[in-house]
């Protein structure tokens, strides 16, 4: 093993014997007890209480290949997508989710929004990471609200998120840094386009820790996505523009981490605030 | 369209009628809504109150190819199974679980159980189904408990299962048929044993109506499973035996589906047991 992967087995091995999971086998993966799962609970519900809504819809862990291709995922991540391969091949290819939000634009393609819309979703995610270390999950759950809008409502919606997951953070006693980054989201010429889209502010992350030695890891994210998303399912704005959107994206594994980390394996331990979140047997 | 697929097209926009999901593209996929995501909840909140546990642990949507492999799967469903390719492939590949009980072995592997080992566990499944009719999921949550030790004591844990899951679909007014069933869970011999698996009474399935038009769909199912894993796992009882286990697992979205089905799409027209499931906001 490299000197990551002992860290990285050591801080596996620190989670179960705090009695939060358990290994299961394959690289970045784990079994989540329901001491976890309670705290994952009580995020979601203090989440669909900061977003004013009626909580998520769950979308399925597999979405048709035809869906994600129009995304134009595969072009920025071809080395995170997920494929699904079985015996007998048909035409109807899935591949895993690589993000909670995708579904959402099937139903508006091709359409017009005629007043900005909001979207509260929930899902598993897979992504082939190929390190270890704690945190960097291949599978996960992220809680995503998503608007598709004009360029300025849509950005101050953005703003607005970044605003109320720095109080969330603050209140569950989980010290973040918000940083502006930058990602190939924007497809195979988004190299290029780095210094523009920190320029612009486009994706701000909320980096915390979630182990003891980890340097830092996004437990959330704030992004406006331009019109990328828009033009890719020809959403359109009611002057004939295409439509913009953003999203804020809460990895829910990894901030229970980063509560984790911040306030040990003793729930009565934890300030008011956080201790109050889990939600005993109702597993997220 | 054949008219399988029309009528499973109009079972799954009823089901987007009475607010309980949207469509996702990909065939045996949907998206759950806070209602359905409720009712999901409230079943696992029932379940755990059954079994007497503190609730799932939940395991991942993925499982090492190894595992897998050593339970012999791929042997018994080889077109259900559905492997995960990634552009960079490596030695740690990885398989949609076809069920949530599989990490519970590996746990026991190689060793010897001194008392009957009990689990409560939980996951999202894959199968790779070929039909579309509505409740054939390709994605699914199943809860299953799971015992492993001696072959008497095991068998009278699953007829317990059984007695308990009739009344948990008494209470919620669910109609079931108790069918003894069989699969071809014993391997690539598997179809030269069905009649002794019946004589056998290895398999009993809880059959009720998912949709007005469905025929029957296994909603449950309490499973001996002799030594087979015992066997691939190297489970060993104390007298030297190989390990002897069972299961009793409930197929969450399909159970929601026949409450349904059977109660319609208000919950205020619910029997009273079945009206106290739903959870708000406890998405399951």
């Amino acid at each position: 093993m490299t000197g990551n992967d002992t860290k990285a087995a050591r801080a596996a091995d620190d989670l179960t014997a705090g009695g939060w999971a358990l290994p299961a086998g394959a690289v970045g993966t784990h079994r989540f007890t329901p001491k976890f799962e309670a705290v994952i609970a009580g995020l979601q519900a203090r989440l669909t209480a900061l977003g004013g809504t009626e909580g998520p819809v769950w979308h399925p862990p597999v979405l048709s290949r035809s869906l994600i291709d129009r995304a134009e995922y595969a072009e920025s991540f071809p080395h995170l997508l997920g494929s699904v391969n079985a015996m007998d091949e048909d035409a109807d290819g899935v591949v895993l989710a690589p993000a909670a939000c995708y579904p959402v634009y099937p139903g508006l393609a091709d359409g017009t929004v005629e007043e900005q819309a909001h979207f509260d979703v929930a899902g598993y995610c897979y992504r082939h990471e190929a390190t270890s270390e704690l945190g960097r999950f291949r599978t996960f759950r992220m809680r995503e609200f998503v608007t598709v809008g004009a360029d300025e409502p849509v950005t101050a919606w953005r703003d607005g998120w970044i605003e109320r997951a720095a109080k969330l953070f603050a209140e569950l006693g989980v010290a973040v840094d918000i940083v502006s980054a930058t990602d190939p989201f924007f497809g195979p010429g988004g190299r290029f386009m780095r210094a523009s889209q920190l320029e612009q502010d486009l994706k701000y992350e909320f980096v915390a820790k979630v182990s003891p030695e980890d340097p830092g890891t996004a437990i959330a994210s704030a992004n406006c996505h331009k019109d990328h998303l828009g033009a890719r399912f020809a959403v359109r704005l009611p002057d004939g523009g295409t439509a913009h959107s953003a999203c804020a994206a809460f990895g829910l594994e990894r901030i229970a981490l980063a509560l984790i980390n911040a306030h040990g394996d003793d729930l009565n331990d934890w300030p008011a605030l956080a201790a109050a979140l889990p939600t005993p047997g109702s597993p997220a």
